[in-house]
């Protein structure tokens, strides 16, 4: 992937809300955005990390708060330009490229649309290779890299740089500015340079979204197989389940969404039933009372006629889907990975054990 | 007043308590700060307004948050002179002295402190010539000054500059912020040249606080008069009441004190009844129901036999104590000065009449 063009936007997008695992919003009004910006100012350049100067200053960038805020309240005139120049003077160094933060719906397009307004490249990689409710949860930050200092700007003109002691504290003092200007900003932090995304980064996300969304799009145009086995077999992703929703709880305790949901089986999974809870993304999915994946395994729900990702902000009763696991990138695997985005992190009371295990292939 | 010693620090707390109109704060855990500060790097030099260049860059500091908090979190070590680099890094300028933000228990002791530390001057001088409860009451707003930028930074090591569109967007983003740091925080804001000191500045506070200190402390030692006599005189002050506390109402909101005290009236003022409302400071005092002051002038309690002033957060039943207002400055008197600070910003019903008229002259 050499530049991101207008035709690019719906297949990334598509992409992005699966690798979101449930997380990233609805990405309609990052659509808007992107389109706008690429029509006004041309494609995107994308760098992949192996193009980037060892010395080069990468900004990743992101909205933070409530996704469903940013249709109402607006967002993307100035924000990106005041992002640029907060951290290109915070560092005397102009910004050699944005990237993303994290994979999602809305996070995956704000990066390239902010890119396209400032006329700089966007980096094909993320610090996460999913979504994830808290800033802490940074490959970068089991590299040492700190999130801090970080630049916070708002659509009024509102900003802010914080500098903490740890990634945490940085989660803290973001969300209550965040809070403050209305539940949605834009943000940059983890500044990188291009040797620390070269070690670091989750590499190539978003040309990997593209290709899954162009999968998903084109999946019933295939000559052999049924679309079901053509879809796993082309995402990799395991089947942990088919059903119903038969029930969404949900709960906002602080800044974030959490909740569970229940389904009931269809096709081969009839009379049986499962539970996938979530706070913000999926955290954890149960068959029967077993658990067949947990984080930071991505826990992913597709529609099962469409194939289109279904984010926990667009659950409905009665929606058939497919309960979908998709191997994390080796890096969330280690001991110091595990700590910081484990089961035991959110309070699920398990081990981890990869999703290949836990749903024996997929084959429950 | 060249400069401030150890022996200083009792008559300025005194003092300070006493324009901060109930606000404040017990400035116990500011004057062992200050006098450690002193121990350590010796006398302050005090700088009156008119000696400042008029390029010289003064940043005003204060404590932000809860008093009562200090005294458990602590403070002090090195929230000034991380405040010193942040600010001298974002201006590309070093400070060349501080300045109280407000007269207070606690805010007019900490920029003596901090100075110390620092070994720069203090400027006898602030922004308010009381304390107020919200950070766009300044004195320097009615001369078009922001608020912004602003640098905030914790006991623990956090710290953050933000930049706003208005003075009110600055308070509720440092309000949130200072709330996440565990409810106090030290603040820079209002970076001024000595040119908008001289101009938009309450001067000379810091030796009025001084001198009223010295008038509190030695008030029984004069040859003629009885204390009470003597106290009006050399403070200026109007006597509104004279009762004991009844009732204290004490509600939180946000983040501040709303309260109301009721009095019952003693010696002259037997048989009749007072009240004074207060948010963090005193707002307004009423007489058998008629209202003898209001914001922006000071309604100060002073304890009855020992004159010692009595703060918001020191308010007990059964106290006997005058109901004092002070005039404000004419800065405040004047109409963007009420829109800021007027009895009607404050939610009281009523027009901004001089405690002089309203008093008639101390005599009720």
């Amino acid at each position: 992937m050499k530049e991101i063009n207008l035709h690019d936007i719906d297949d990334i997008a598509l992409g992005a809300s699966l690798l979101g695992a449930g997380g990233g919003g609805d990405p309609y009004i990052g659509k808007l955005m992107t389109i706008h910006s690429i029509r006004e100012h041309g494609p995107v350049k994308v760098l992949d990390p192996e193009e980037i100067p060892d010395d080069a200053l990468v900004a990743p960038i992101a909205m933070m708060g409530a996704p469903t805020v940013m249709t109402e309240k607006g967002i993307g005139v100035t924000e990106y330009k005041a992002l640029y120049e907060l951290v290109s003077a915070y560092c005397g160094k102009e910004i050699y490229a944005f990237m993303p933060l994290e994979v999602g719906g809305i996070n995956s397009l704000i990066p390239i649309a902010a890119a396209a307004q400032l006329e700089i490249p966007v980096v094909d990689a993320d610090g996460m290779g999913r979504a994830f409710p808290e800033l802490q949860m940074m490959t970068f930050a089991i590299g040492g890299s700190a999130a801090t200092p970080m630049a916070l700007t708002d659509e009024k003109g509102n900003s802010a740089i914080i500098n903490t002691i740890t990634n945490k504290w940085a989660e803290d003092i973001a969300r209550a500015i965040t809070m403050t200007c209305g539940a949605a900003v834009s943000v940059s932090l983890y500044w990188v340079t291009g040797k620390q995304i070269k070690e670091y980064a989750v590499k190539n996300t978003l040309s990997q979204s593209a290709e899954l969304g162009k999968t998903i799009r084109t999946i019933k145009n295939r000559e052999e197989g049924t679309p079901e086995e053509n879809f796993f077999r082309e995402t990799g992703g395991y089947k942990l389940f088919k059903g119903k929703i038969m029930d969404v709880s949900r709960e906002t305790r602080g800044a974030f969404n959490f909740g569970k949901i229940t389904f009931e089986g269809i096709g081969e999974y009839k009379n049986r039933v499962a539970e996938v809870e979530f706070q913000n993304e999926n955290l954890l999915a149960k068959v029967d009372g077993e658990i067949v994946a947990t984080v930071p395994d991505l826990i992913c729900l597709v529609d099962s006629e469409t194939f289109t990702p279904v984010t926990t902000d667009a659950l409905k009763y009665g929606k058939r889907v497919y309960v979908i696991g998709l191997k994390c990138v080796d890096l969330w695997r280690t001991e110091k990975g595990l700590e910081l985005v484990g089961p035991q992190y959110f309070g699920c009371d398990t081990e981890y054990i990869p999703v290949e295990i836990r749903s024996k292939g997929g084959n429950i």
